[in-house]
């Protein structure tokens, strides 16, 4: 079950699909989520699915949070810029089917909204610090290496490993599917628990910006990255401590307080 | 496949439903029977769930009992309160996707009957024993908050914990997605294996029993919930040796003649 | 998915569902096998899910065999006896909910063959060899206690255990929630790994042709067992072997030739 | 979710269904797979699932690939010849219920084209190194071992082992359920990790030409393999490592460069 409620029908004219979502080194959200709000993209849409963490977040003010994916439009501004529809979220799929429902179900959705052509970003960990890290690629479809090489990419990922789990790679294989075409835009990332990384998530955004022909202001991205890091490592935290308690069913304390804030 | 089982249908003028099912102290489980107790609600529905665990339980006088949750009503007396239906049950989904089904289920159940308000009750575990416990509240609406503050509820959960894993905080999220304003009531108890504790489902008692405007003698409290403490307690070491002989498949005496009495 | 294919439609007048699929000591297994050998009960349906496991076993002339649950039928033949669906099988469900669905599946058949009345035979490990085992009963409803009490039933199960799982516990729990009533009855048996227990099975089939005013031979019981028990310890071992190498992915060999004898 | 996308629709006459998907040593997959070459079969159809690992796999040129099943077709050329549907794939299902649903899903689409005879083609781990392996064999119904048996099978698979896990033997099974036939052909390998086996993939092949009556240039068989062998051994370390990150949820680097090279 993963039901998609549609708050405004907009009108898009050949939009691109940009994912991000969850992942390696969170590079996609983070800069996805950037980009949202640089561009004031508007929310028109959001996803929820039986194949999240069946919990809720508690937010500032006591506020309570369901787990959801969100979609964000904006209207290109001007020649040589294109309609965009922008999916960011708090997780992924808990269960490795569930990968493949929710995937389908944006594609359907957006299907419907005119899309042929998807972005996914990701991350791809490379057990170093990364002083200058690149952005490698991976395509749909051959011709797409030409024509997206000019804009800061590699487009060399399978030298360096050898698949791509969840979202990211899915959109373009399940895409491709239905005749889409789509590129995975990777930042090299150290993949330690460091939550977000900002140099990766900004050697992304810079190929992307270009390729979507739209300027934005990078200089705060490393404030809004520490900002949303805060966000991601709590639900990080919670997602763990969350898979404990679901499959041990552990309600004593034997780590200490932290371990048993919890609530059910 | 979850189903519900219909034996009445009451009219209720905009109810609120008022949830209790298994958690964190069984605080929810054990305040919610008891006001159902009290003020004489009455049984008109029983859900029972593919996501539960695959076992009957045995009762006095031999008699079968499949795994079930509970709806009562009760209709408001005097100006000032409110109808109410009471959810309460043996146990919560086994697997993660199955609580948003059944919650899903019983909301579309619910909202048919009119239900726009829904308060769920769990505990908050703290990992000491506490004397003097508090009532922490959590909201699907910022304005609940200045609504309910008086009731002696403190919002400020978010403090504590991050997250309500379960049927306590889906009942808000999901809720909220329908339209639905809703509390949760959290009351602070240690988490230790103590299978209920008085003081948190009493002081719970005592902010719901204000909000709702009934009065119910809670002299009792403490003799029903050694009463419900003995059906609880092996209802939950029954889930522990079935998930044993689940997921092990263990047929052979291996620590003594407790663990062997089982059946299949 | 669960799938009944039916090869005949027998005409039966308020017929008996008799369960006994494999579990604790196989003793349903075994005596409700047995019962159709000695009946010469007519097989009429198989029943196949995506909830057995996933392999087919080898027999003798290399020929294949699906998992699968077989319903016979038997006519009564004089007064006092009644018409009879008898259910034995290979296995039960892998998955927790998988059990749900299949007893559904099979409840919804029988229910359209006239069926409501359902005794389920199991077993009770109780950790000790038992030299004169008991039968134990449980019921859906209490007034049947008094009515099969005189059979050498002593319906005092929950004093020795607290839960039924899977079929034996579910027949009746589903059954009652569509009106049927039914009696459960356990061999006391060692739980040792054991594939069947002659005693057990005996002391079992005879309160149940007690009860089902049947006359049937005893005398091959033993030998029949044996043979039972060889089809049987191979099923278990297979089914042992198979979740290793479904779970763990285990392709070399580790612990001698025995274990590698595997096919896929 | 299984879905068969279909390119063309071949007229075929009363065809033979191939089936050599991924199972031990591979030998399945490479036997039909240079079948397929040798015939020049001609792709028409691929399956997707939701049950295969939710990752893309990323090929030479950086180009995504979704994990599939593969449907060829080739036509009789001479008397004594048969229409064939080939099928071959990179992965088979991760979950026991998968396995179900995709064979009936296969079963479906080719028993509409008029299939009704089946061969599966696997391999019986011995844990020796076989200088000479033979060709085992399984049958769904007892007239097909003397038809068979004077190509080269011995049918004794009983005697070996006792099962046959996954799409091999679930073919036969569900098959026979549709009153379909079917032989399995099982070379034997010795199951230890590597990858492929060139003598029981000709082994097999051998027997299975001849029953096909179909002339194969064998020469090319080690060198095909040997491609088919560094396509395969990536494809299996990802599924390891895959299994790892989604299972486990390890992001940090613990035990060197290697496992670090996913992305997400």
């Amino acid at each position: 079950m993963t039901i998609i409620k549609v708050f405004e029908k907009p009108k898009l004219n050949n939009p691109i699909l940009i994912e991000g979502l969850p992942g390696v080194g969170n590079i996609g959200r983070v800069a996805v989520g950037y980009l949202i709000d640089e561009l004031k993209a508007k929310k028109f849409a959001q996803l929820y699915s039986e194949h999240f963490f069946p919990f809720v977040m508690l937010h500032g003010e006591s506020q309570i949070h369901l787990l959801k994916n969100e979609f964000f439009y904006w209207k290109a501004k001007k020649k040589g810029q294109r309609d965009l529809i922008l999916l960011v979220g708090d997780c992924q799929s808990l269960s490795t089917n569930g990968h493949y429902e929710i995937v389908n179900k944006v594609l359907d959705f957006v299907e419907k909204l005119g899309v042929k052509e998807i972005f996914t970003v990701g991350g791809l960990a490379t057990g170093e610090i990364e002083e200058n890290p690149e952005v490698l690629g991976a395509v749909t479809h051959p011709e797409l290496i030409k024509k997206y090489s000019r804009f800061g990419i590699r487009f060399a990922a399978e030298e360096r490993v050898g698949y791509i789990v969840g979202a990211s790679g899915l959109f373009l294989g399940l895409g491709k599917e239905r005749g889409m075409k789509g590129v995975c835009l990777l930042g090299e990332t150290s993949g330690f628990p460091i939550v977000t990384d900002p140099k990766a998530a900004e050697v992304v955004l810079k190929s992307l910006t270009k390729i979507l022909n739209v300027k934005i202001n990078m200089d705060k991205l490393d404030e809004r990255m520490k900002e949303m890091e805060k966000f991601i490592k709590k639900i990080e935290n919670l997602q763990k401590k969350a898979l404990m308690q679901i499959s041990k069913e552990e309600k004593a304390p034997v780590e200490g307080k932290e371990q048993l804030r919890y609530i059910g």
